[in-house]
């Protein structure tokens, strides 16, 4: 079976390549450490790639769209509809994520993994597992056969990207509803209580964060999700594009390429493959820390650090197509900045000059 | 004088290009305030380049170097030689800020205003007002006159730039002790204790940090400066390059060009600039939230909010070249993005699009 297959695959970061890029990053011309996160990304690429000098080169935005039951009991502002048309503006490059990922020079895949709706939008890869999930407040949103069939599809897809040689992955998504399922999927496997967890996903008012409450209390209550088994929380409060987006993280993670995090629901999704495979969290990279509450909660649980705090809540992958341009940076400076016994130029002690240079 | 009439140039932000930049950010295919401070950013330079849908072009870093007397007191873990030692680096693109302002399509231009040592590097622009300052813990850092020729240094450093074609300007500084006269700024212009905002520059230990503080206490003491005179500050505490950055500062903001602080030592100078005229606030962006632990209060007084927040304490410009990319995306995002209605395709209540689409 792929998932199991794709699992089995995925393994520890390269010591050996890490320990090179370490060596190489303390002896730049700074102090040690003073690049902050730029170094603890380059040295993090070194061990996913197994290069001591990694670079990045092609990179691709995924995004999986689908829709969630749960709207039927009133926990989102915008109608179910707006899921598969805003397709068509990702696309076309004319939507947040459209500009974002031309700026970050990266390609852009959408997959339909779960639309309800019946259409069929050009340039969209249509996967449809199944159209939307059901109602996770009466009952689970798919069957565990089905969540394995979108986890597969977002492993196939990301091994199509990774064939076609992309070196940095990102995570886009889009589907109404979709923090309903992302806030039980932390709930559960975070320990949290709902009211922790929960937000205004985008600006819902207090009536229908109430409703979204009292929806997601439900769905734990009903469902009865095992944490110990991702697949299990998965198919009983999760979604499909979540699940398309947990398969795309096992597939760089088994194919060992950078995978990068953008916000809630993404965060959702890399949750569901860290519990599946906890090594999976060795390839993922986190972006920004998004301003639904319960995010910072997930990157912590991840062990991930956000790179920019801006308060983006948009979702679509805009946060971590915003990235990539950082952990391109962060590659570059190992690369491309010289040790002081390159230098060679400086007449000077260096030991000094490594313990302090301002 | 050059310094009066610049900064009696500095005007206010252009209220009708950011009004119908504002219109059409809320008319954007996503939920207003979605995107955060990228919404925030466009907004601002569609009111600093009185254009509504702003465009960067051509973007440069401004490093300046000066060297400081204080050092004598050991505040510092590096030998004052470092000053110049590491221009050469900047020069030919393999430092920190050499990578990083490639990587961000910026050209770099390297002033000398103020080194102790006799040296001319080629490449590097020698307008050096002094060779360092006084030792700011037993007398004025530089005369007022002095001051206020290295304020108009980088007043005409930016016009060059800017008549070169720049319309986004980055500040970068490298001066081997140069945390302590920051601090003294901030201290005196925040109305902060020594202890607040006194940190341990690239890593100094306890012992020199303890020196540090009695310098900045001692500098506070012995020269008296008066807030109300950001001229006086600077000369009494200050130091030659952050006089020449706080000159940038004021010639961007004369010129209406965008101008991104870095890290402790930029915002140094970006707090004189503001204290000079406190309508140059308008013309800055800020870029990271530093290591120092000053660095916040000092970006609280500016008004400003940090986008990056990823533990870089190198200075030279790095985090401010780091986030010239975050702030074209911002303008791009207002360009390219299209409107509900610019989209036409889509056939649904533009309204409740507009309230939310997830």
């Amino acid at each position: 079976m792929l998932l199991t297959e794709t699992v089995n695959k995925i393994g520890m970061l390269d010591d050996v390549a890490m320990a090179q890029a370490k060596e190489r990053m303390d002896s730049l011309i700074k102090p040690p450490g003073s690049l902050g996160q730029l170094e603890q990304i380059a040295l993090k690429l070194a061990g996913i790639l197994g290069q001591p000098r990694p670079r990045i080169g092609k990179r691709a935005v995924i995004v999986m769209a689908g829709d969630h039951g749960v709207t039927d009991e009133g926990v989102s502002a915008a109608p179910r509809d707006v899921t598969w048309q805003m397709l068509p503006a990702f696309i076309n490059g004319v939507a947040g994520i459209g500009v974002l990922a031309r700026h970050a020079g990266a390609s852009i895949t959408v997959v339909d993994v779960g639309v309800a709706a019946d259409v069929d939008i050009p340039g969209v890869l249509k996967r449809r597992v199944k159209a939307g999930t059901g109602n996770i407040a009466a009952g689970p949103a798919m069957t565990r056969d089905e969540a394995v069939a979108a986890l597969e599809v977002g492993i196939e897809v990301a091994r199509a990207e990774i064939e076609r040689g992309a070196t940095l992955l990102a995570l886009g998504d889009m589907g109404i509803g979709n923090t309903t399922p992302s806030s039980a999927i932390l709930a559960v496997l975070g320990g949290y209580s709902v009211n922790d967890v929960t937000g205004r996903g985008t600006m819902i008012n207090d009536e229908v964060l109430d409703k979204k409450r009292r929806a997601i209390t439900r769905a734990l209550e009903i469902n009865r999700p095992d944490p110990a088994d991702g697949v299990d929380v998965l198919a009983k409060v999760g979604g499909l594009e979540i699940a398309g987006l947990a398969g795309v993280v096992l597939g760089c993670a088994a194919n060992r390429v950078p995978v990068v995090v953008d916000g809630f629901i993404t965060g959702a999704a890399a949750l569901i493959a860290a519990a599946i495979k906890p090594e999976s969290k060795n390839y993922m990279l986190a972006s920004h820390l998004s301003g639904e509450p319960g995010h910072g909660l997930m990157l912590e649980l991840l062990g991930l650090t956000p790179l920019l705090h801006m308060g983006m809540r948009l979702g679509e992958g805009t946060g971590a197509a915003l990235a990539m341009h950082i952990i391109d940076a962060a590659c570059r400076v190992l690369d491309e900045m010289v040790t002081f016994q390159e230098a060679g130029v400086m007449d000077m002690d260096e030991e000094k000059l490594l313990q302090e240079h301002r």
